[in-house]
């Protein structure tokens, strides 16, 4: 398991009349989680696009325990839990200072230009792998 | 079961890099369906909101099977598929042209000012509920 | 001088924490304005980007002088001003109910792919001129 | 002239179709550059909101050079150009690497929950001002 953690601060625009942070805005910040957990381990997922590879959610699921509001600084913890062959499994934790604010998984798919399914690495080594389909793109 | 359709064209701004409608905007798509499911029914969540009560989205889940686009005209079904006492659970299917884009399901919770938990109707008819309540505030 | 209106019911996640419609999500209607004009016209933005050419802007301007709030139906009136053959210049009047929200202007280029500016249409007819482009691409 | 600072990196749904950071979303980093320039000189925005006071946008004005892309790191330089009793004005210079992506400047006013006009300090200092609002609110 290969978990990182990010802070975040809630945007004006992205609470409501409520007052609360939007339920939709959470996965925006799972996205961003995402992307950070790859950019620590070295990859970027601009690099995953410019080798003509997209990472598309196919499913997600959270559960939202407590809300939060305007200019709270919030804190990610995403984690890699497992990459089969055709999937990668995130979960995430969403807290604000120690108090656990929403719960969430994510499934992705690695699909090229064209939509088709591609075989994700079995080591797991999302950077590596990206790095070899960049040496080496398919004849 | 309690089922109610709507058209949604994709805004260019709800599109990403990928060229697709991005992911977390099937939330606020979602929000629309209820909305206007509820206003179907003769409701109006400003009304609720204005008897002091919150609908608020304690559980999501999304299973995304084809990508929409820029300016896609689609198809949201959404179904109020139980109340209990403590819960609203609806289900969506987001179609283009009859291909099924999205299946998703929610949960909220009502509370009150407060935040806390307001029983459901149990005959399930939220819009004389709230009448209801509009007429006899709780003393 | 070309108008066109339309409506647009203010989303829920559009409004924040205050209360009202939030400032930056007037320009997404004025977007909507403009795509809405072209289409009234016989045109379509996708056909444009589909014909290598892509509308950007470049000069945005608002007044805001009443608030919106959520779910209430606004009225947006969009005319294109002015086309040289570098600008397209379009002017929008925001109403609630006949009362002025706010008034705007924007100025559009036309660019390739490379990001070259494209010498727009000097009767202004951007349908017919699509058609054109799409019918007989540059050499 | 009091002039702050700001990182703000461009995230994925950020963008749009067309690869570029949407045009409605610089005006949500101006938002967060008047929000850390004031947090930078010893206020809150959610303090002024606690106070009873909302600064809303009245008037925004932007010009766009150059366009940025997804996970882009670029640099917002926001300065508080004047107060006058009645309004704040502000401009902003958006930058990547020393390249300027556009310019913009945006009026404010202040007013209170029945949305009447509120004089601001004429010294400039906003959060001294705040302050003594939170310390003695008017009778």
């Amino acid at each position: 398991m290969d978990t990182h953690e990010i802070e975040i601060r809630v945007r004006y625009n992205e609470t409501d009349s409520m007052g609360f942070l939007h339920h939709a805005q959470y996965f925006v910040y799972f996205e961003l989680g995402r992307t950070e957990l790859l950019r620590a381990r070295g990859g970027n997922y601009r690099d995953v696009e410019a080798a003509g590879l997209f990472l598309v959610v196919v499913q997600l699921e959270c559960r939202f325990r407590k809300s939060a509001r305007y200019d709270e600084l919030l804190t990610l913890q995403t984690t890699l839990e497992k990459i089969t062959p055709a999937k990668m499994h995130h979960k995430y934790r969403l807290y604000r200072a120690g108090e656990l604010l929403a719960e969430a998984q994510s499934v992705l798919a690695c699909v090229d230009r064209q939509g088709s399914i591609q075989r994700l690495p079995e080591d797991g080594d999302l950077p590596a792998w990206l790095a070899r389909r960049a040496a080496a793109p398919p004849a």
